[in-house]
């Protein structure tokens, strides 16, 4: 057993090393690892790797797979718990309109009420997160303690594309990773007031196109798109696609029409019931809702029933949708083929397989059997975690130390691929945690607020927050 | 009056500078002028007066409009009639995927069956026939011969704008204007097999975009994509509009569903209804078809059934939709904002006033007063001449001189802002007419046949047969 570590000389050490801390964010930040148009991601890989590898893991490499490739590393600390970190080192597009800075370049902005922010692609979601905890678990090191843990790096390139060839790499080293207690992901769970939320699971998510194209159904233009006069009397993919899409839903958009939708959504548990009646208390909703420019829920709910919503609402989603001629001005064309991106996310205890045969059947039984279905990715299931849970336990005595009382979600809307890790194949207790806050995932300007002294923590607080949560784990 | 022209010498003269003619369409085409995109619209516009100028018109201007200018020239020939040429000199964009050359150089292609022809942007619309009307003219002068009529030019550069403010120019030199005796427009009104198509009008139109918005409906994000798992609470523009869409058509896309929407509409008149007659026994189905690479008309209706659908019904057309994300991959937001570009087409007795505001009401009365109406033009109406008239009937002696006996439309489904000729403010008879080919009008790989001894006429058909009908107009 290792003495008990002495985190107030690591954070000393993380104190006097911000500067240097906050440029090796930027550093990474800048090495673009866009995944969905594989941009830079074999190069981001090798970094991930090198700072590995500097960290002190002996065996540290790249994994193919049939995409892009999971970064693998183990830390030997000879402790007796061995601690999966789950990283991801790709990020979305940085193709929306919108962005106040250059998003590869890594920007340190003033950002109001937070003070200085990382404003970069990936600074929340999670390459920040990412070499925050790498800066954590180095500033140990460096102080001459060691990591209270073993530490198995899975680090992957596919999250933004739904994981698709994690499974891969999690059945060929299986064997390894079930000698792990626990898996950790470093995040950070402050919202934008300084109140810590706590995620104990997340939806899954089934992705998919939609298309129709006047070649595959026998009416309407094959090959391109027709002057539109001959609307007059020739088919319309794209009207035809618009019916297709509205008998999904009802008028509002909200109610999912397609039969057996809801048939497997499993009530709240009495453990989730029992955390809605805690959070409802602190829930912000202000907050969240100005952090996505919205002015209302749907059906302007609010509180405990605006929380069953995002939580047990299972969700068909239009991302995307594109036909025909879309610059400026006016262009008259009867388009030969639209698309549009769909998303399902599945709740407990929904199954990806049952999503695209549902799909199907409705469109069958509607009549629009030329419609068809394009899978993007495979997909994966819903994930939840106990907060009777040794780890998470850990993770919230760690905020509590730090004098925080966490808003405890027992999962978010949001999807991951952890169902691979805390239920098949692995089934291994899987926890998010982190000291700091960030905002606009997905959006322009996403950010990571850096500064301490705002109404969140910065840097220094995150990569602390990461110290006490190993401490944690080594003593459960 | 002048004495009979010698058109054998023209005709000896267009055939030995064929090689000059197709350069000088060559250039034409290569001079850029989108006019949506406003790009090389002022340069073209100079270009075609410098023609003017060059062709011996003592007056040629740039007339300045609220867009973009017009191209007035008046040549005086000291003859009793004078004829106004209505040219347009902009084009559609090129941004469409599927060129096998680049859309901008003049490249001369062969294409199956037809031979040699230019394939560029513009080329049959109608920078092509433009060059060449003034090839024709040119000819008649080179060998001594003046042209047989007075020429009021009138080139636009909007009219795949939908002619916006060409109204400006017509009401300014409305007393000029009123002068001329008809109007005529040069084409190439061969089909690909060569039969000649005459084309007594054209139908209407009102272009606009449906837009959706959460900051103006005041549900889902207001200012920017948000992430894609918040469709749990939060609502969707896009499935909105798909609502909105879906009640504007039956589910074939076919039949419009807006309020007297066909109420206006007047049966064919007995004129139409003789010419329909003999136009059923030419209509060549298959290669209409194949033109535009569609397997079936709506509802798989043939011949006369597919000439009354194509004549005489008003069209809700999707030009195009966008939202979100488009891109390769799999992201996923829900986007706050959605548009699709509509254009509704109207038949003898429909009012560009009547569109909106019925669109507006079905929109309203289903509840969507939420989606906003963006006119993007004025529109236009119908406009249609009689085949007694003389004017057509010096272009129907032109093709029967040339040996073809040509199938007689008494209208095409397109559009062109002829109704500001022939109807309100001028009264003038509107008669297009030119001996040629071409295809993929607003589409990739756009081509006009250059070369003879195709199926077709090339080139130097094309331009004699504009000195035949210049020759016969002198004499109606």
């Amino acid at each position: 057993m290792w003495a008990s570590m002495d985190r107030e000389r690591v954070f000393d050490y993380v104190d006097q090393h911000y500067q240097d801390h906050l440029k090796k964010l930027q550093e990474f930040v800048r090495q673009p690892s866009i995944s969905a148009e594989n941009r830079g991601i074999r190069e981001c890989a090798e970094l991930v790797r090198k700072y590995l590898k500097y960290l002190g893991c002996k065996d540290a490499r790249l994994v193919e797979t049939s995409g892009h490739p999971v970064v693998y590393g183990f830390y030997d600390a000879a402790a007796d718990k061995t601690i999966i970190v789950y990283l991801m080192y790709d990020t979305q597009p940085i193709d929306d309109p919108g962005w106040s800075v250059p998003p590869l370049e890594g920007r340190i902005v003033d950002v109001e009420p937070f003070g200085k922010c990382l404003v970069a692609r990936g600074a929340i979601n999670t390459k920040g997160e990412l070499r925050a905890f790498l800066n954590a678990c180095e500033s140990i090191r460096a102080v001459g303690e060691e990591i209270p843990v073993n530490l198995m790096f899975v680090a992957e390139g596919e999250e933004e594309l739904g994981s698709r060839h994690l499974p891969e790499f999690i059945n060929e080293y299986s064997s390894e990773l079930k000698k792990a207690h626990a898996v950790f992901f470093p995040l950070a769970e402050q919202n934008q007031k300084g109140k810590v939320e706590m995620e104990l699971g997340v939806k899954g998510i089934v992705y998919f196109e939609l298309e129709l194209d006047g070649k595959s159904w026998g009416h309407g233009p094959t090959q391109f798109d027709i002057h539109g006069s001959n609307k007059a009397w020739v088919d319309s993919p794209s009207w035809r696609m618009v019916q297709a899409l509205s008998t999904m839903t009802t008028k509002d958009g909200n109610r999912v029409l397609i039969d057996g939708f809801y048939e497997n959504v499993a009530p709240p548990s009495s453990e989730d019931m029992n955390l809605l009646s805690k959070m409802e208390k602190t829930f912000d909703e202000d907050s969240t809702k100005d952090l996505m420019k919205i002015e209302k829920f749907i059906n302007d709910v609010h509180g405990k029933e605006a929380m069953l919503k995002y939580l047990y609402s299972p969700t068909l989603n239009i991302d995307g949708i594109w036909s025909g001629y879309i610059g400026p001005g006016t262009k008259t064309v009867l388009p030969y083929k639209i698309t549009a991106k769909v998303d399902v996310r599945l709740v407990p205890n929904m199954t990806v397989e049952e999503v695209i045969p549902k799909i199907r059947s409705h469109l069958d039984k509607h009549g629009f059997k030329e419609v068809k279905i394009v899978e993007l990715e495979e997909g994966y299931g819903w994930a939840k975690t106990s907060i009777e849970d040794p780890t998470a336990q850990a993770v919230l005595k760690a905020y509590r130390e730090f004098g925080h009382e966490p808003e405890i979600w027992p999962h978010i809307a949001g999807s991951a691929p952890f169902c691979m890790f805390n239920r098949d194949p692995l089934n291994l207790p899987f926890v998010i945690g982190g000291l700091g806050h960030g905002g606009r995932a997905h959006a322009p300007n996403e950010y990571l607020v850096v500064e301490e002294g705002g109404p969140t923590g910065g840097l220094r607080t995150l990569e602390k927050s990461y110290v006490a949560i190993l401490d944690n784990l080594s003593k459960m």
